[in-house]
C-alpha cells in the first residue's frame, strides 16, 4: 500500500514536470505561428531570442537529474497501460536528448540559422554552389548527432527516427521501393494514354478575397470548429496548435483556385487530428499527436481521398460556382481537373498523387547516399537531375527547380521526406477501413455529411494520442499491419479509370 | 586585475540570466497579445496553462539561489553606472519576489482568475453584491502580500510601488490632492460657462472599415514604424511588445469616430516609447521602459497635447474629410469637439482631460480606505456615488456605471489608478520642455512633421530605458523635479480659452 502510494506520487510529480515542459513547448508553437503569420519583419531579432531561450529551458527541464530519477523509479514501478505509454514516450525523448552534447545542439541550431539565408540566396540566384558548403557542414553535424544517439546504428535510420520513431527504416525503405516499382510504370501508362482530361475547369483569375471566403466555406462544410481554430494566410501553409486551439494557414494565388482550396483541405486534415486529441490529456503524450506519418495520413486523407473525390465535387462545385460564376464545369470536369497527372512537373508541392512519390523517392535516395558518404554535396545537382529524368522523363534546367526547391535541408531536416509518402500510404489504408465501417461513406460525402468520417477518425486514431506506437495504432485502427496495398489499389483503380488504362 | 576579471565575468553571467528571464517574459507578452487579439475562444484552457507555467518558471529563475549570489557579489563590486542601474532594478524585483511566499502568489493568482467572471457577472447584472465577497478576499490577500514585502510600511504604499516604484506615495497623494483642489473649481466654472462649443463636428455614423483606414493614416502620419509594429482591434485597447515589435490595438465604434482615433493615438504613444528603447539593451532593464507613470505620460502626451491640439487638427482634418465626406467642420469646430468637457459623464474611459482626474481621485481615495480598513467592501457603492456627486455634481444610478465600471480590481490591481493621473501630469511637464527646446513645435505639427517631437522624446526619455529612476529621469529630461505646475497651467489656459473663463 505504502509502496503503491509512493509510486503514484512519483508518477504524478513526473506528469507535472511533463505538463510543464509541454506547456512551454505549446507556448513556443504560438510564438512560431505568430512569427510566420502576424509578426512585423523586424520583430525577428527579439523573437529568435525568445524562442532560443524557450528551447534552452525546455532542454534543461527535459534532461535534468530529476527527470532521470523519475524515469528510473517509474521503470521499476507497476504502472497501468496509459502510464506506461507516457513513460515510454518521455524516456525515448529523454535518452535521445541526453546523449547529444549541448554544444552540438547549439552548433546545429546556429548552423541551420545561417543555412536558411544561404539557401534562400542560392535559390534566388539559381546557384547551388552558394548553398553547397553549408549543406556539407550540416550533413557532417547531423552525422555526428546521429553517432551520439547510437554509434552502432545506420545514421540515416537515427535521423529518420526523429520524425518517425516507431517505423523501422527498413520498412519505410521497402515501401518506397515498392512505390517506385509500381508507380513508375503506372505513370508511364498515364503519359502514353490518349485519354484527354478536362483540365481547364478552373483556369482563369480568381480574386483572393473571394477565394478566402470559399476556403472558409470549405472549412465550415468539413466541420472545422471555429471556437478552437482560425484561418490565416502564410507563404508556406501549415497547421499548428493543440486540442483547444488548432489553427490553419493557407495561401491564395490568383491563377490557382484549386491550389488554395486543396492546401486548405490538407491543413484542415492536420488541424482536425489535433482537435480530436483528448482534452483531458492536454500537455502529456496521451494528448499529443502520434508522429509525422500519422499526421500526414490525416492531411492526405482529407486532401486526396475526400477533397479529390467525385462525391466531394458533387457537394462542393455549386459552392465554387456561387462565388465564381465564371466557373462553368460539370462535376466530372471538376473531378478531372482536380486529378490530372502532371508527368512533366518538376516541383514536389505542385505534384499530383502519383508523381508526388517519385519526388520523395528521389530525395530519400539522395539523402541516404549523402549521409552514408556515397554521394558528395557537389554531386547533388546532377544526381538529382539524372534521377528525376529517370523517374519522370523530364530534366530540370535549373537548380531552383531541381535540388534547391525545398527548404527542408536548410533546416537540417534529413529523414523527414519519407514521412510524406508514408502518410499518403497510410491515408489509403485508413480510408479503406473507413469505407468498410461507415455505411455509404461516399453518399454521405456527396450530401455534405462529413461528421461520420471525422467521428470515425477521432474514434480510431485521434483519441489515442500517443498511447500506441505507430504500428500498434495502425493495427488498432485498421486491424492490419501497415501496408501499401490499399494505396496502390486506390491509385491503380482511380487513374486506370481516369486515363482509360 | 584578476579581481576585476572575475567581477566582469559575474556581471556577464548575471546579465545572461536576466536576458533569459526577460525573454521568457517577452514570450509571455506575445501569448497575452494573441489571447486578446487572435486566439479562438476555447483556446483559453490551454493558454492559461501555458501562461501560468511561464510565470512559474520566471518566478523560479528570478528568485533562485544563483540570483541571490550574483546580486550579493555585484553589490560589493565596482560597477559602472549602467551596470549599477541593472543591478538596482533586478535587486528591487528580487527582494519583492523573494519576500512573498509562493503559496500566497498562487492564491492571489487563483483568486483573481475567479474574480474576473464574478466581476463580469456583477457588471452585467448590475449587482455589486455578486462581486463584493471576492473583492473582499482580494483586498485581504493583497494586504497580506504587502505585509510580506514590508511589514512596517503603509500597505497601500507597498501596492502602489508595484506600478510606480520610484515615486513616493506621499508625493503622489499630494499631487492628486492638488488636482482635486484646483480642478474641481475649474470644472465648476466650465459647467457654469455660457460658452457654446461646436460639439457635433463628428456626430453621425462612421463605417468601421474606413475608420481603420483613418487610424492607419494617423499612425503613418505620426511616424509609426510598420516594420516593427501592427494595428489590430481589441475590446480593451492596449499596446504591448518590445523595441523590435511594439503592437497597437484599438477599437472602432460606428457612432464614435473620435473615440477610435484618440484611442489609436494614445496607444501609439505607448508603442512609440517602446520603439524608442535601445535595441542593444533588449531584454535587460536598460532596454526596458520605466514604470507606469512614464509610460502613461507618453500615451497622454500624444493623445492630448498632440492629438487634441489645434495644430494637429489643421493637419489631420482634411484626412478625416477625405475618408468621411459627411464631416463638414472647420478646424475650430473639430478642435472644440475633441475638447469638450463632459461634466455629467460617469465613465472614466470616456472622460475629458479635466474630469478624468476626478475619476482617479475618487478611486484612489476609495482604494486607500479599503486597504486601510476604513471602508468596508459593502460601503463601496455608496462611497463611490457620494464622492462622484461631490466632485462632478452627478450621481450614478447603477453600480455598472459606478463602482463596477473598471476591470482593475478584479485583477487585484490596487494602486494602479494613480499612475494614470501622474502620467497626464508628467505629459504636460514634458511637453512644456519640448515646446521650449524644439523650434516652432506647433508649426511643425501643423505641417505634419512629427519627427522632431518623437526624436526629442527618444533622446530625453526613451533611450534611457530604466537606467534612471523615475524622478531622476524626469529631472534629466526636463531639468526640474516632477511637478503638477505645467499640467495645471496647461488645462487652465486651454479650458479658460475654450470656455471663456
Amino acid at each position: 500500500m505504502a509502496q503503491s502510494t509512493t509510486q503514484s506520487d512519483t508518477y504524478e510529480q513526473f506528469l507535472g514536470k511533463v505538463r510543464r515542459i509541454e506547456n512551454l513547448g505549446a507556448g513556443a508553437s504560438v510564438l512560431q505561428w505568430d512569427q510566420e503569420v502576424k509578426m512585423p519583419d523586424d520583430g525577428i531579432e527579439a523573437r529568435s531570442q525568445q524562442l532560443s531561450t524557450l528551447s534552452a529551458v525546455i532542454h534543461e527541464e527535459f534532461t535534468d537529474e530529476e527527470m532521470g530519477e523519475y524515469l528510473d523509479e517509474l521503470d521499476a514501478a507497476d504502472l497501468d497501460a496509459e502510464q506506461e505509454a507516457v513513460v515510454r514516450e518521455i524516456r525515448r525523448q529523454y535518452e535521445r536528448k541526453t546523449r547529444v552534447p549541448t554544444e552540438l545542439v547549439e552548433e546545429i541550431s546556429r548552423t541551420t540559422s545561417e543555412a536558411l539565408p544561404e539557401w534562400k540566396e542560392a535559390k534566388a540566384e539559381d546557384d547551388f554552389s552558394i548553398f553547397a558548403p553549408i549543406l556539407g557542414e550540416l550533413i557532417e553535424l547531423k552525422k555526428e548527432y546521429a553517432h551520439h544517439i547510437d554509434p552502432d546504428a545506420d545514421p540515416y535510420a537515427v535521423l529518420f527516427a526523429d520524425y518517425e520513431p516507431y517505423i523501422e527504416l527498413e520498412k519505410a525503405e521497402e515501401m518506397l521501393a515498392r512505390l517506385r516499382e509500381e508507380l513508375v510504370p503506372l505513370i508511364d501508362s498515364v503519359a502514353d494514354s490518349e485519354a484527354e482530361l478536362a483540365t481547364d475547369a478552373f483556369s482563369g483569375e480568381f480574386d483572393p478575397e473571394t477565394q478566402e471566403e470559399l476556403a472558409r466555406d470549405a472549412l465550415d462544410t468539413l466541420g472545422y470548429d471555429w471556437d478552437r481554430g482560425r484561418l490565416d494566410t502564410a507563404p508556406h501553409p501549415f497547421s499548428t496548435g493543440n486540442q483547444f486551439d488548432a489553427r490553419v494557414t493557407t495561401r491564395f494565388d490568383e491563377t490557382d483556385l484549386l491550389g488554395g482550396l486543396t492546401s486548405t483541405i490538407h491543413e484542415f486534415g492536420h488541424a482536425t487530428y489535433t482537435l480530436g486529441l483528448p482534452d483531458e490529456h492536454y500537455a502529456t503524450p496521451l494528448g499529443d499527436s502520434r508522429d509525422l506519418t500519422v499526421h500526414e495520413s490525416q492531411s492526405r486523407l482529407w486532401e486526396n481521398h475526400v477533397g479529390r473525390s467525385r462525391a466531394f465535387w458533387e457537394q462542393f462545385l455549386p459552392r465554387v460556382e456561387k462565388r465564381f460564376p465564371q466557373v462553368d464545369a460539370s462535376v466530372e470536369e471538376a473531378y478531372e481537373a482536380a486529378n490530372q497527372v502532371y508527368d512533366d512537373n518538376l516541383i514536389r508541392v505542385e505534384a499530383d498523387e502519383l508523381t508526388y512519390h517519385m519526388h520523395i523517392v528521389l530525395r530519400f535516395e539522395i539523402e541516404r547516399e549523402l549521409i552514408e558518404g556515397e554521394l558528395s554535396v557537389e554531386e547533388v545537382p546532377e544526381a538529382w537531375n539524372d534521377r528525376i529524368e529517370e523517374y519522370l522523363g523530364v530534366r530540370p534546367e535549373t537548380d531552383s527547380e531541381g535540388c534547391l526547391q525545398d527548404i527542408h535541408w536548410s533546416h537540417g531536416s534529413f529523414g523527414y521526406f519519407p514521412t510524406y509518402s508514408l502518410g499518403s500510404v497510410l491515408a489509403a489504408q485508413l480510408y479503406a477501413s473507413a469505407e468498410e465501417e461507415i455505411d455509404d461513406l461516399e453518399g454521405r460525402i456527396r450530401e455534405g455529411e462529413f461528421d461520420p468520417l471525422r467521428d470515425w477518425l477521432v474514434e480510431t486514431v485521434h483519441r489515442h494520442g500517443s498511447r500506441y506506437t505507430t504500428p500498434e495504432l495502425i493495427e488498432e485502427a485498421t486491424g492490419e499491419a501497415f501496408t501499401a496495398d490499399y494505396f496502390l489499389e486506390y491509385v491503380t483503380e482511380k487513374y486506370g479509370e481516369l486515363y482509360d488504362l
